[in-house]
């Protein structure tokens, strides 16, 4: 499915804001009164410079792909030149495509992008890897001041095998979400791999990115469910051996996976599976403060319960949840329900109260093993149950929250998230000095709110969501003071740069501090034997500083 | 604790054969009469050439680690110089210590490590890191013409941290198994890392080569318990982020994990712990064959059952368990009190039965749990219970069997194991090409058997053991051509070359084949990055053949 080209989703869908007049009174209370930001009308209002592909290496383009497959229209061009985060959603909607690729090839087959890699490197040509395009932290804009195509791949989208013995699937990368699930489904398995950008965001995307999925905390992330790989790169290509584990060396999957298109193109990869779970249960409990709820959710980590969705929010992000449910089906009913009395005598109140939606599934009996023992711990750590609407609510729109990105920019709200993860020792620590970090750089009428979304036994992730005002004339530097000031925040707390979105050319200023001068030294030699032209996505991921030279 | 010098495991023990008549008797009809086969009576007996260290050399390495902690005499060189495995049990038996190293250094510190690898560098002298010395793939024989030393990291054994919040603890990599779990059981955690090798191997070791224990189907095997390391190479070194997760990019730990000290020194880790088990709970079943003891395997598997233990043996290997054990004690005396006539009535034959041991552990409501879900599973495919007896024994024996080896050596038997692993639709094919291919390499007389001992949704490994008389004059080339056998039917059928011994010298030549181009390019890549001068462990693990040149 292709997305509106001007923001985040289906076209002509957005986000159906439930109790509208109260939302924008909070809106207006806490942020100031909301403006207008208008967007261009078309793509036609967009102007770009000519492609700068000479026209022989455009013909030779098409002999590799096809007439059909190559586009170097304005249109094409403008809408593959940015991903979807919220400097691309401002800079798309004023009609600014500062750095436009100069072509799109869409290959049909391993073997056209072969031939598209050999083609650019004859030719010092630069290509970006393009799968779904939602990247939200640069990852798929041109970066560099070379002649640049970008290599979509959507054509390279079957499911080539699916072995039911060993429970894994051979899979193209280009393939999206939905597609994918549906076919695995069909057969009786899952990838269990459910990012928020899952109906638009590819397999191929999502190894290249290390991405998350909302239940990855019982599947793991993507990284944990590539059995094997093949990797295209210039002048060759890589096939990893499909093998559950080894001792042979480095680990090549763990090599690629992560590598965000600067080695080569994920051409295709063979992915554990898990069976369709026969049931699902999904539960809504509320605890007296968030740092009550984090201890609950390591605890139930450490005892090795596997929760496929354990998403606890902090206290403010749980208040704007409360403001947000319309009745009768959200969460505001069922607290209605629940009665505020009742919880103010346990000992929660609503305005200081953190969320969990907590969810099970597989075998019938292993869900009801795993929630006799998870009670203990929530009651415990105080957690009250407020029934299964939460986690039905959830569920509803657990895709749609990105719609709401635009609702938002639309009245002049700056409104973007970012991610760590960090252990639990540091969790709370970390968690208090990123808001308050982002909260200083936007000033008193922002709104900075987080949750865990990912558990490990040792240590969870942390998603935060901020909103501001716009700064009129300079919506882009007022963003970048919040980035940056979380970038910041987390490379001292020697958190994760990223613990599912990536790092693109947004985090890239951080990743020589990140890795370290011995960290940087393996980069730079994995670049320079797969890509020592450097043409594929270049100005991504690699520290920008040069690693140290040898001593 | 240091092992004796010419075998396996501590001074004065031996392997108490529990049934020497019926066992030698065996012996005896499958694999002709044992003969003796003598062994040196000390060290006294082997001599060296000089250490190729020139004074100059040596006089560096005594200011960077001390006066004392360098040795370069004949007995220290010669213990050194020769691991664990079967070829090397044949040398030092004779007194051949081919290739010795030309001295060893004992540094206490991180520090002390990185100025050894500066010395060695300035020098062009080779460096090979030594844990505990238990390599059976010739992980530490020196190979290479250059003066080398080998690097003991004995002295850092220290656990420096706890970390009971995250579950996490940083330890020094020369600590050995019963070290380590004494510390991490006192603060009431488990690191669940229990290789063969456990009671003389280090955590530093255990990560160089991507260890495995006999609990790691439910603990993983150790690349997945590095939450972060320290890597020291010549001329820097490396800290990975202590974090639970990330998207930034490819991951260095697995990039240092395997790396079988060709990029540097393993120093420290932090290491992702577990809670010491509530209960531990092993039984046995015996299955009418091994196919159906594999497709119970692979259902608890892909049914998400989480055992510790889950060990099968084939039907060879089953009956040399039945011989092996005495009464009252062991397996015998169950099989025996259960009565052949039962068995013979559910379809089970001891001439040709498959025997499991399967633990579960944790929490008693889990273990219960996963008992019970276990079990119609077991019934399915026709496992018949034999009671908790097999699975005590062997917890007594488990790490009693390298003693045996060196007990049939004295008896002019050849006895070594192998290991692989391979996705769950080609297991049963692939454990009857090795079986077969061993046993055309050694001949009618021989006995090949194997088991399951590390379990995956998607695949699992095979641990082949095999046994034949001696031939003399030929002992190595006989080993050899079994070896051969064993490895290229191995990378025939796209297995791992290794599951969890490693690769070492022994299993190099067939790296280029296991790798491809693509991936030979990646490791020497890395190689150059961290060791251009290749100092570090020369001639182990990489390929042979030099990569394909950059087209």
């Amino acid at each position: 499915m292709t997305m509106k080209w001007w923001g985040w989703g289906e076209e002509g869908r957005t986000f159906p804001v439930p109790n509208p007049e109260r939302f924008w009174g909070l809106v207006a209370s806490r942020l100031g009164e909301p403006g207008v930001s208008p967007r261009i009308e078309s793509l036609d209002a967009i102007a770009l410079p000519p492609s700068r592909l000479e026209g022989e290496t455009l013909a030779a383009l098409r002999r590799a792909v096809g007439e059909d497959a190559v586009a170097t229209d304005t249109a094409q061009r403008a809408v593959y030149s940015l991903g979807k985060g919220y400097r691309d959603a401002v800079r798309i909607r004023r009609g600014e495509v500062p750095h436009p690729t100069d072509a799109v090839v869409w290959p049909q087959t391993e073997e056209e992008v072969a031939a598209v890699l050999a083609e650019a490197a004859r030719r010092g040509v630069a290509v970006i890897p393009f799968g779904g395009g939602t990247s939200v932290v640069g990852g798929v804009e041109p970066a560099t001041d070379r002649p640049t195509i970008t290599l979509h791949l959507q054509q390279l989208a079957r499911v080539l095998n699916v072995d039911p013995i060993s429970a894994t699937a051979t899979i193209e990368a280009g393939i999206l979400g939905p597609a994918l699930e549906t076919q695995l489904n069909a057969q009786g398995f899952t990838l269990g791999h459910f990012p928020q950008s899952f109906q638009f965001s590819s397999l191929g995307g999502w190894i290249a990115t290390r991405s998350g999925g909302q239940k990855s905390t019982l599947y793991g992330k993507i990284e944990e469910r590539v059995q094997s790989l093949r990797l295209a790169f210039p002048g060759g290509a890589i096939a990893t051996r499909e093998v559950p584990a080894a001792a042979a060396g480095p680990d090549l999957n763990q090599l690629i996976i992560g590598s965000e298109g600067i080695l080569g193109v994920i051409t295709q990869a063979t992915m554990r599976l898990a069976p369709v779970p026969q049931r699902t249960e999904l539960r809504g409990y509320l605890f007296p403060a968030f740092p009550a709820g984090v201890e609950a959710a390591r605890e139930m980590m450490q005892r090795e319960l596997t929760p496929s969705v354990l998403r606890l929010s902090d206290e403010p992000e749980t208040a704007i949840n409360l403001v947000f449910r319309s009745a009768p089906h959200g969460l505001a009913a069922v607290i209605e329900k629940a009665g505020g009395w009742y919880l103010t005598r346990r000992g929660v109140s609503l305005d200081s109260a953190s969320l969990l939606i907590l969810g099970f599934e597989g075998e019938e009996a292993a869900v009801r093993s795993q929630w006799q023992r998870a009670k203990p711990i929530l009651r415990r750590w105080g957690g009250i149950s407020v029934g299964k609407s939460p986690g039905r609510a959830w569920e509803r729109s657990r895709y749609e929250a990105p719609y709401l990105r635009d609702v938002l920019l639309d009245h002049g709200i700056l409104a973007d998230t970012l991610e760590t993860a960090t252990t639990w020792d540091r969790y709370l620590a970390l968690h208090a000095a990123v808001r308050d970090a982002v909260a200083t750089a936007l000033g008193d009428r922002s709104l900075v709110m987080a949750h865990l979304s990912h558990s490990y036994p040792h240590g969870g992730s942390i998603y935060f969501t901020f909103l501001a005002r716009q700064e009129e004339g300079q919506e882009i530097q007022q963003w970048e003071r919040a980035k940056n000031a979380a970038c910041q925040t987390i490379i001292d707390s020697g958190a994760a740069l990223s613990h599912h979105h990536g790092i693109g050319s947004d985090h890239r200023p951080w990743m020589a501090a990140y890795l370290g001068p011995g960290g940087a030294r393996a980069m730079a030699a994995l670049k320079q034997a797969f890509d020592p032209q450097d043409i594929m996505n270049p100005g991504k991921l690699t520290p920008m500083e040069e690693p140290t030279p040898r001593a």
